[in-house]
């Protein structure tokens, strides 16, 4: 969304590299917005998805967890002013001395999905608080999720009893139904399967305490996605169904959904060409940012931007857009071309929305001597 | 491959974190070597396979060329004490702002692929030397390329005709048959286009000098890949069936090639575990380094890196590898799983060979809060 704030900035500032902006009232209204669709979950922002200090700070500021992928992530939002009890090391793959730590800074919250991560956890962080994720099939979702995490929902069970033998507080379930879900039914099959541990342990006498429904609420890209209110009322009614009148806590793990529509990255057209001289030739259309430099999220073309272009209303053709890079992997669009304006041209400027999340993260560390990603918080 | 050298570095480095040490003395034997098989050719080093400051002063000391894809390589290579006409500004995709900068540095040879291109050059660049680069399928290459760059051998006569006719020097032809391209007879099929534009331009009146044999060179990765030896005999031979007894100069711009095989990867194996309980499930091995922190070359798992870990010689058993981060894709090998020694086990380090080439540069900026790969040069 290019809000006037963003228009504001873009109109006053020169750069020869692309950049991306992000407008921080966007961001407080994504915040506000699903902490109200769902009043009874606590907000654990996915630092991952923009670890911005300015955004972390922001957060903080209004009341939000975080769940952080790794000890640099815990000490960015230590340094963000929130306290270490707002904090979940949220990645189940972790370094015992990570571990450690994150206790010491007074972590007490860890994602584990197997008995031997129960047992780093139980070494060097002892009595804290542990949740283990479930797989999921994610179906439906963009960016959908590998087997990566979590285990089948029979063998938790068995994780958790294992944490509560070993002295930590068997806490809860999380699960993940896949970044940019737009089906809301998705989270209804991971709390069936929730309630089953929850019954399972229960009959052995421990009682977890904790859902963790995980991210994937989306971003607005080219297509419609459901409101937080959708997303609100389908999981409630769902925690409804499965656990009756014993609703667990829930948390959630927002990353895009808070960051994404927030951000809007300015870049240039430095190329427009065609392969052949046939008069129906493929249109390419390079810009001075590609999969390296900040939009990995296009492979496999999973992630469709809005582009803006100093000449939309006019006619269109299908365009392959690809970066400036040397790889020839640094297409962002080829399988499915992109409707751009005949008339685009070499050094036209455009906008590429809802590029809040997961751009300055994923660019490369200066590949084909590009720069990282420029990032303006506002 | 692990060098006397690298093996004296690793024992006396203590590092938490995993990092490439590179050895020179490998890099300059497979220069030498190189230059001796193609003893006609420059070598242009594509400083886009590693950029390090001693990389480019030990290769700028030994004689070679550099491949530059955008202005800061150029400033790179510059700083490492070559001269500018030692440097081929050679990507595609070029801003005008960044040709003129790098003519006023000194720079007078740039790629091309189409008259857009052709006409920025002619505008700041003025008299400089141009090659047109052309479509070749790639076939056989392990990490194939798109038709991102170049155009149909057709179109180029033309492209270089207009360069000539803008006041540039119609310099010559290039060519990239694909990088990792274990067939020495791909190169025969690019030079018989090469040939056919050389003779469609002098019956025009305009002689080419060059022709750019681009890179592609193996590095030996798992499989055995040929000779710098069999590769000199296959292009010199396709060189004199194509080109008879008036054979253009040639250059060469092997990056993989030169530094692949120098550098290793320390890393640590963070969790071994499985998705369920069942006796034959997956066996899943983590490692602190993924795709986002200096593998992302195993993307559609292209390339399969030797991995040495401190049980080697024992029992094995097919495994998934994956990284550290919280990002599902961020799976080595699962489609073909890796065979790894049953006792291996959290904690363990391992070393993954062949990673000189593409893994500082690709690694991400910080994705997840995991620093960017460390690079030791010695």
């Amino acid at each position: 969304m290019v809000t006037d704030r963003i228009k504001d900035f873009l109109r006053t500032t020169r750069s020869d590299e692309p950049f991306v902006v992000v407008d921080l009232d966007v961001v407080r209204d994504n915040y506000n917005r699903l902490a109200r669709a769902l009043p009874e979950s606590r907000v654990y922002y996915a630092v991952k998805a923009n670890p911005a200090p300015e955004i972390l700070a922001l957060l903080a500021k209004l009341g939000s967890s975080f769940d952080a992928a790794s000890i640099a992530e815990v000490e960015m939002v230590l340094a963000a002013g929130a306290s270490a009890d707002r904090i979940s090391f949220g990645n189940t793959i972790k370094k015992e001395r990570d571990i450690a730590r994150a206790y010491t800074l007074g972590v007490r919250m860890f994602a584990v999905d197997c008995p031997e991560e129960v047992e780093k956890v139980a070494r060097v962080a002892p009595a804290s608080r542990v949740f283990c994720r479930i797989l999921t099939d994610g179906v439906g979702a963009e960016w959908p999720l590998s087997r990566k995490f979590g285990c089948v929902p029979d063998m938790a069970s068995n994780v958790l009893r294992h944490a509560h033998d070993l002295g930590l507080e068997a806490h809860g379930v999380s699960f993940h139904v896949g970044s940019q879900q737009p089906d809301t039914g998705a989270w209804d099959r991971a709390l069936e399967d929730a309630s089953t541990i929850f019954r399972t342990l229960a009959d052995q006498g421990i009682h977890l305490k904790m859902v963790n429904l995980g991210g994937g609420f989306p971003t607005r890209y080219l297509k419609e996605v459901p409101t937080s209110e959708d997303y609100g009322k389908a999981i409630f009614g769902a925690l409804r169904r499965h656990f009756g009148n014993q609703i667990p806590e829930t948390i959630i793990e927002p990353g895009r959904g808070l960051v994404g529509d927030a951000g809007v990255i300015r870049a240039e057209v430095v190329l427009v060409s065609r392969k052949t001289q046939e008069p129906d030739a493929d249109r390419w259309v390079y810009l001075d940012i590609g999969k390296f430099g900040g939009l990995a999220e296009t492979m496999d073309e999973a992630i469709r931007y809005p582009i803006r272009t100093p000449h939309d209303g006019e006619r269109t053709t299908p365009c392959v857009v690809a970066g400036p890079t040397c790889d020839s992997a640094d297409v962002l669009y080829e399988k499915t071309p992109y409707d751009l304006p005949v008339s685009l041209t070499i050094g036209d400027e455009i906008l590429i929305e809802a590029t809040g999340a997961y751009t300055t993260t994923y660019a490369s560390n200066g590949f084909n001597g590009f720069a990282p990603l420029k990032s303006y918080i506002i």
